[in-house]
């Protein structure tokens, strides 16, 4: 913890001469893409991944599938930054000025040092992809995940540095869960008011799929329905919380096969699984290394997810298409919820009725839940993508609510606040602000006299 | 009044089809070019510069060169966004993606409604450049300007109105000050806390220059100090604060010419004049039409100032180089300050000595105000600009620190809420979100089978 | 002429300093700008529009509309480059280098002298967009307009001199044009050889058009149908020489309502008019002031559009649809073309038949000339974008062939010589070339010591 | 050759489906990614990369360390585009358009078929990255390498297809060199003629190092003009073949110190050896498979080299300062030259006297041979840059002439067929070439009506 404080106090008196651009230039641009390629290789190692997915399924539960594409998305953002790819991150522009001699050069330029806080739904590829993109554009990052699932984490700091990066480069604090929790709680309020928005945001989301008029390969898409509002026990950011049917696909049997596919799923393989708790902010830039972080924790207990079901049955015409009882046969701890894939029919007319019903439909529960309903032409307006905020969107007939994050920029949209992950843009936007330096070098032109004041 | 509760409550509703991004591009993108052109043509009318040149004289004490200068710099503004360029600051791009029939599309995206409050000593650039911005990328902005030099945007409004601005596209809030002020202070606190961050900031700053080892144009760059320290009696957000000589320098005429230069400053035409108070924070993106606004007041008195003054002189070697009295003959209100422009050297020893003459000294007078000091070699790093972490730096024989706004980012940088002004980077980081859409249209690969559960 | 060779010589010998970065920046991109600016307030004038309108109609036979039209995108260019648009177009960009000190700059050069030749069909319009758009980087263009209407860019060229252009930036060959035919000719085969591809090609074409098995608004598809084949006789680059019509459509009114809308074409006000000769290479970069020029003349007298058409009606089961008749009571010289609007119909399979009806049908005719067919489901690939090279392609129901040339990019795509005209795209991909500079200061790495050699 | 004449022939024909954008996607992108992935990690082997190392030594007589560093080059270059990093090559751009439900596209368009042709000096990294840099992109190569070298390539084509290239992607043909030449030496003029610029070329050049006033790092400068003028005995494209000094460095040690180094080269290792003959036309964009090819053969036999040293020794005031003699001791046969690192100094005033002086002095000579003359203040512009238009330049102390091709940029400049090599830049605007599509959906405005005909 000494060389933590020491670190953190040059940052702070902005001695650290890595925020030189020109030192930044040899010292961490070459660098990172040399260890981004050497972990790449070994990540791509089936030994090493499928330690990786199995460390991820013993605290995150999820398939073991679900847990090797975790592990997929993040050795192709590693690929993605080998050779000079780091290096083409801090591509700059230049314009002339207004007279001879002067230019002006915009650079994204890093903030120094920043804070990461991630949850506990992806161990390994969120802390991963923020971590580095923090680092391939020059911050000084403190790390703090989960503390359920940061053993994943852990393990990859200790393969990072294996493949060359500087144990200095990065703070990761970890603790033992209930003692963090007291900590970060008590400090939520006071940080605030502290932090007055230097802060970036990748919040949980309420997120709903709307199927429109055209019915098309029903089968394929009551398949993406149930992977998009099951998969990892519905516990993905991006996980489907309600479905709006136009009235064509309600005359088909896309419920039926929802049901019918919620019901291959079990808890022996973790196609379905516990629901664990939820800290709500996962991740903010902070201007010192304060270790403090907000948090707002959700308990999704089974009991707590049989309520609001209830809550829900209470509205009128609404009914439960499936689901709806605890999981049995298990050991997940009663802090936990462990509920069957579940879907609760609600008419759009009942949602849309008073803002009572309509803050209880779209109530975020971060597990296996969604709301399902059925609207008819004349009920959402013809261009749906122009009419909507959201920060990402997918549109067509392949589009998934859990396509992220190769193709990803988390919410909260249409706030100065809102945050993006792995991609070139979004490591540039998000961890990097811009910097103008003017260089007017002259000469003083030739018979210059001087002026009158002004 | 109630058109404006009208509009808002639209926009909350997310109904305003303006937020399509089809809509904007038919009703807002051509057109706005069309006004820019108009309104850039109308201000290029010398009868025209010559009114708001005069309207802003009458308001914010500044010379009719200054005035002018702000007049130009307004009209060249609008001449960059004429014809298709407001539409080409919504260029948008899109990669390939993962398989048949998917591409991702990276926008920016309006924030859709927005607040904009801006301080008294541009009362033209600042509020017409930034509610052009906003305006340009598809907001619906609230301006509330400093309503002591309202007045000059208030015509500027008219104009724009004749040029084509539709009426309802901005919402003008105009007030007599003292009760403006009153509302904003009580409604300030509470902003702070429930923005929590939805903002971006442009702030006055307590600007330094360097000049290096090598003596050269003594005269060109003692009339470069004297305009970037007292020109509108140093009430740019830019002027410079502190003046690090090199050694080399002091052994120069640099400090007498400085002297020289101040001297030939009077009030009759206003190259040296009133300070008024400042609003510190000048500028916001609220998420909602409210009309709040954080608000700091800062007196500079010419008793305030000549205080400040005195402390300084009481630091071990400060000395007065020149200036340091009140101005005489004038009609100036007491509650504004009336001063000479003034120097102090203070030895640099002295200034890092402990944090109370630091703090002292780096305490920012928005007036005709700065302290000089000297340096030896290595008393400064070699890579200065590597090692600062200003928004905008200017670097080279024509230096400014006045420089903007044509090529400015103003501060604070390093911080996620920093904000620019005028350039197309400026606009599109400052006013818009990015927003990513998917187009994931298929086909479903031919043979495709239902996979089992993840 | 004395005058050209002196500054040709100059730029051969790259004495001329406006090559410098330096000199462009304070010399040119500030001053572009103002002509921008002025010009396109002095083309805004009702009485100045007209006066090209007129001026365009009298050696360009059109009617008014489409004359105006031409006026009107140009005015839009010029507004487009107003301000710092221009130098915003010398946008450099840099990555930092393999080592501390080194940052790598791609800029976008001027080639220097260079030479553009425009064809007859829009006497304003091409030369000034090209004209400028070399300018604009910092060329040093030498200009030659089809002496059949070069008094239109003549008369311009008087404007840009009164808004500002230097006289020395632009050569502006005039001549009587059997004599300046006689010279190129002569020329063409040399140049050939000697410029072995530095050109840039904008070619007129054999544009077809795809009517999809959607049937809808038959009234607007066959309104733009009509000023696609036959607006200016045809005579645009982008004019429609082949219509494709999904079975779906021939079950339609469509082709009625083309020949109805042909019939209402008259001499009076142009709307149809004489078909004059093509110079089928419009416009090269030349390495050097040298006023040579590739040309090719086809000429489209009456009788040979009239044996183009006998040929056609020989195939097996083409026929006439309309026109197909000489135009009468006119004064129209013979050495031009005079036809009705004119279609015929040829079945798809005869095109696809043998190589002979291939080329015959796909003979471009520079007049107001079609070719019809109709396909079924199966006679066409799905993916006609994908499948397609051409360099521009409009998709959708608003689609027209010409459309351009706001969003234009003429052919031959797929060539490596082919050009653009007009967005700031086509400007620094035509009109400039990459330069890199490497800047590698230093410092030599301390401790550095002599390696053996390699 | 049945397979590669098949293919063609469908390119030829525009049937082959890879040309589709939403197939390339699919196909190829991803794919690309793959390959450069594994590639780089078997290259990353040391087994592999010794191999490699030694096979180019085996055919260009270069130092182990001269090889290796070609070798290190190809390698970095496969690390930038693993992962999705292909696919980011792809990145287009859109704009709105003039109206509602109008957008205009801007992307780089494959070629199709294109053709590759190599020169001996770099036998891995030139083929290797422009076959890649064209495969990136979505074209359909043929390549042919200098035949005394191609074994070089055809060894890494084999480590391609074992990391996934398909067979049919690339057409390589491989030949005896004598025959190869003959025939290539009969098409070429019949080529010149018609290809008519459908080519781009990285030519051989004579590249000159201009030495400032300021004297500084004697020890490194020499060491750096040593290495750019006789590593690879001379034989990069980018070697040193003229030195200008400022008289200042005259005064210094630096010609003794550069013909120490010069005589530490040996044969033994291959730190100096055989000059080969030069193939001057490096590499061509072909718009069918023709294998043609343009070639010009450059002998430099030892005694054409000594026979041109003889030559500029007779001008006036000219003198020997080094080598001048045949390499002693060696086999290499008599069609190459062997000449020992050698040094002409010529007075500038003797070069610039006369077109005859000027064109022997410039001569290239590709082998271990530079000029030295040196120049007084006002015989050089001050600003060189500026006044220079090489396609790649390197400024600075540690600038040097063969800093390529990380950050390369080939001639020749100035010219629009100039290309470049490696970099994203230099592959999307080498090996593709703008496409527009305008996207024109509607609808038909509400209450349309049929305009009058224009």
């Amino acid at each position: 913890m000494e060389n933590l404080s020491l670190k953190s106090l040059k940052w702070m008196n902005q001695e650290f001469s890595c925020a030189s651009l020109e030192l930044i230039t040899a010292m961490l641009y070459l660098l990172y893409g040399d260890i981004s390629t050497k972990a790449a290789h070994m990540l791509a190692l089936p030994k090493v991944s499928d330690f990786f997915t199995r460390l991820i399924q013993r605290v995150a539960p999820k398939s073991y599938q679900q847990a090797a594409g975790e592990v997929f998305v993040t050795l192709k953002f590693l690929e993605n930054f080998c050779g000079d790819q780091v290096r083409f991150l801090a591509r700059s522009f230049a314009v002339p000025g207004n007279h001879h001699g002067q230019q002006s050069h915009g650079y994204r330029w890093p903030y120094g040092p920043v804070t990461i806080i991630t949850p506990f739904n992806f161990p390994l590829e969120i802390p991963l992809l923020q971590l580095m993109g923090a680092l391939y554009v020059g911050n000084k990052p403190l790390l703090k995940v989960d503390s359920k699932v940061s053993i994943v984490m852990e393990q990859m700091m200790r393969l990072l540095h294996y493949c060359g990066l500087p144990v200095e480069d990065v703070d990761f604090i970890n603790s033992d869960g209930k003692t963090m929790n007291k900590i970060l709680s008590r400090v939520a309020e006071k940080l605030a008011l502290d932090l007055k928005g230097r802060i970036r945001l990748e919040d949980a989301g309420f997120d709903w799929k709307v199927l429109g008029p055209d019915v098309q390969e029903v089968d394929y898409v009551a398949w993406v329905c149930d992977q998009d509002a099951y998969a990892c026990s519905g516990q993905k950011c991006s996980a489907q919380s309600m479905l709006f049917m136009h009235e064509n696909w309600a005359k088909t049997s896309l419920v039926s096969k929802l049901k019918d596919l919620a019901g291959r799923r079990k808890l022996e393989d973790l196609t379905i699984g516990p629901v664990l708790t939820v800290v709500s902010i996962s991740r903010m830039v902070l201007p010192t290394l304060s270790d403090g972080c907000i948090t707002q924790l959700h308990l999704f207990t089974t009991e707590a997810m049989l309520e609001h079901m209830e809550n829900l049955l209470q509205i009128q015409g609404s009914k439960l298409l499936f689901g709806g009882k605890p999981l049995k046969n298990h050991s997940i701890p009663s802090v936990y919820g462990a509920l069957e894939p579940t879907a609760v029919y609600v008419p759009i007319e009942e949602i849309l009725k008073d803002s009572k019903n309509y803050e209880l439909v779209t109530k975020e529960i971060f597990g296996p839940f969604q709301i399902v309903t059925e609207y008819k032409k004349d009920q959402l307006p013809l261009e749906v993508i122009g009419n909507s905020v959201n920060g990402t969107t997918y549109a067509g007939l392949r589009g998934r609510t859990t396509g992220a994050p190769q193709n990803h920029w988390f919410g909260p949209a249409g706030d100065p606040r809102g945050a993006g992950i792995g991609t070139p843009e979004a490591i540039k936007l998000v961890w990097s602000c811009h910097r103008e330096i003017i260089y007017d070098y002259g000469p003083v032109p030739q018979g210059w006299e001087l002026p009158a004041s002004t």
